[in-house]
């Protein structure tokens, strides 16, 4: 009895799967708890962001490596995918090579600067209301204008990824985009009208979307140059620095200016600005931030103040509780308040 | 060559996930086969709900636990997610603690009631037309009214879930919900109109939605007291018992009554019960069933009766015959009685 | 201290998922690249489809064995499932029993005839501009013409799969689909008008769809000769053939003609053929093709000539270069004229 064309495949399919099952590691993390943000009922909700993920690396010999990874993001407290509307693979889809050259890899991430800007942030860049990261930590710049308005705001889709290796201390990173339209792309209405925007929906960039960011980490200290331009050629620098004056304490600040010439007519520079630190003690971590936003033209600055602790039940597993003051401006020329207090759960797997 | 910190979150990354594999199962149910409903073409489709799941224990020492779980919910016929709109993670998405004090656990899941009752069903709570569980087990009740529209009515979503330690045979368990909006979350009319709802769509709940059981198992004795109120105050009670004069034969019954007087002016009980049993020959199982509901005010009563056999070819993988009988109060004066008759495979893994 | 219902369901589902988890295999493809088509941007894409999926067999004893599988496909380049719009499992899901008689599934996968073309078509069948497989191997022929407009067109939903034992090299295959209509399901115009509809949108179709395939497997020789009939009684038939002189080399061809009589009045005819080779240089292989498709009352065939070379890597990792140039008759009497350029990388997990 011989195996013609479909049993063949039916049974390759099984016995590559079975060799092929090495290859891929699953790994995420939980978080979810309560919050009570003022003038809204208390909520159960997320700190961090939530992962399902797909991984994997293949060594192809003579230091060559294959990456892949694939990242679900869900909401916890419904069961959705992140935001009820994303992408499935939010987090991430992307497949490359790893070398003496660096790593070079293909599809859908956080840029560069986006992803180097995380470790100034007290918070370490998670999504929570308390933390800086989607706001003051990156002047509210946006990196996907063009894209579904209800995805994320700091990857770029159809792009390439390149990092350089590590020398003495110096790491280079870029992040190339492709001018394509996205299928549901925003339009940006910008220097045009409601009627004739500036970038119509699903519009090819004018330019080609990049980001560059240059780290430094060196014992105690750490340092990051970026900037980045995206499909609407706003423009945003960042600089910011870390240090450890005893392994127990970092301390961190980043200053950012976002640039929107290309879209505005008048006010068109934002800056920011956030100070923060992180103090071990034990199984306890405590974090605190300060941060302000100062767009041109506006009447009131956005300031924000947090403190947070965390504590671990194990090295995936830890407990946390947040607090948290930001002072936005509102439409009313009076400055808003709100408070938020979190506590919940961050599991890892 | 040092690393920096893009280079350290990439091996981080990926260091952290080989140790984290160990960590994560993957686990799931894929039941289909063929149908038919009297006046409906022969279908492909479920008996079971279908079921991709991750999850996992971490042993945090002295007894304490950390536990999660990610249940992914599927139609086998088409490929979609469950009913093509549901979450992605319907089947649950939850995250908690399990210790000295029980198991306390965050996210979207089965209320306490709903979780408890399926024991007393003699399909165990499936979904199947043949079976008893979203109808007359829970006396046609909703545990999510002001959710999404498509999605299943038998969970809380922005909820916290307890249960107790086992203490001689009992139990007890209780899901209490936020009030939170959900966000395209349906419209109840109840006492208000059309253009008026007594709640809008995406409303709040006026009271916190709980769900308290208690349940007790000895030896051959099983037995449940259930509590429920949903977003618009609808009540529910059940009380449910099951027996095994022997160890092949489990016979099992359940009465509950629901009470919308929050939302209905008049005709506001709805009264069910099921009485069924389970009998297991071998490799094969016998189910059989019968119940009824009987809304106030309805000229009719809602009259099921059911039997299925199940064939294990193995601990994982039985074939399963179905057959059943339904007669439901119609527009029309005259009650319609429906036929189904369903034969399938149903396979854990 | 006891267990009642709930510790143990709970204890259940974790002990159940240990024991399962072997056998659970996580399989899939991250295919990624940059392409530049005639008149359009840039763009950074897939050549083959992208997959995450999940499968496993359990041996039953005495020859008998079940099988699942279930298959995510996705968008690399922006995260989304495939085509931002197809259902999760877009890939296949299904379950089934395999043994003496063959293997019988249920669920949603490709149909007898689309799965058993992929054989000969030179860029085996994977969805590329550069391949012939979505267009010309099949006579632009359309397995589920009621199913979601946005949908693959080249499976079956509610449908039973068959494939007998390989007898002297020998195997038949055959998909049979119920005759149910589709939720969001599209209207087919047909003989009918857009206001009366041939078929209605979610219409049930007027005969049983199904697809039959033959192939002959033996040493060098391959061979298939396939007919189906989908849910619009549109016919298909396909011969195709495969020879391999040398190892090293394999060539192909199939022709294949679509009668459409039962939804078109005139021009009901479509024929098409495809031949190409490939050759394999050590870890470089070639590929060629060459095609044409004919529609009845069409003033210009479709003609497709292809090259492309992938490089492996390692057994599950290639990169690869397309080039492809496609004449398709436009709407203007000219036929238009399309080159595509291809680079990227494949890797399986």
């Amino acid at each position: 009895m011989k195996k013609s064309l479909v049993a063949l495949a039916l049974l390759g399919a099984f016995a590559s799967a079975a060799q092929a099952q090495s290859s891929v590691t699953i790994y995420g993390t939980l978080d979810a708890g309560v919050s009570k943000t003022t003038d809204k009922t208390t909520a159960i909700g997320k700190r961090d962001n939530n992962k399902l993920g797909f991984k994997g690396v293949e060594d192809l010999g003579s230091g060559l490596k294959a990456l892949f990874q694939l990242e679900i993001r869900y909401e916890p407290d419904t069961g959705t995918v992140e935001n009820n509307t994303r992408p499935l693979f939010q987090g991430q889809s992307r497949v490359g090579l790893q070398g003496d050259f660096g790593t070079v890899r293909i599809g859908r991430g956080l840029t560069a600067f986006q992803e180097s800007s995380t470790a100034f942030e007290p918070w370490n860049g998670i999504g929570s209301p308390a933390g800086f990261q989607t706001d003051l930590a990156i002047a509210a710049y946006t990196s996907d204008p063009l894209g579904v308005a209800s995805n994320s705001k700091n990857r770029f889709s159809n792009a390439v990824f390149y990092n350089t290796p590590v020398i003495g201390g110096f790491q280079l990173n870029a992040t190339v985009a492709s001018k394509e339209g996205i299928s549901g792309g925003s339009a940006v209405v910008g220097k045009g009208t409601l009627l004739l925007p500036q970038y119509a929906a699903e519009a090819q960039a004018a330019a080609v979307p990049y980001s560059l960011s240059g780290t430094y980490n060196n014992g105690p200290i750490g340092a990051m140059l970026a900037y980045e331009r995206n499909a609407v050629e706003t423009k945003l620098w960042s600089v910011a620095a870390s240090f450890k004056p005893v392994p127990e304490l970092k301390v961190m600040g980043s200053y950012q200016r976002q640039d929107e010439d290309h879209t505005k007519a008048t006010n068109t520079k934002t800056k920011a600005w956030v100070l923060g630190a992180n103090y071990t003690m034990g199984p306890g971590k405590l974090l605190v931030g300060y941060g302000q936003k100062n767009p041109d033209g506006a009447a009131f600055k956005t300031k924000q103040a947090s403190v947070g602790y965390e504590y671990s039940l194990s090295k995936r597993t830890y407990i946390y509780a947040d607090l948290s003051n930001k002072k936005a401006p509102a439409v009313a020329p009076a400055s808003e308040s709100v408070n938020f207090y979190g506590l919940g759960m961050h599991h890892d797997f």
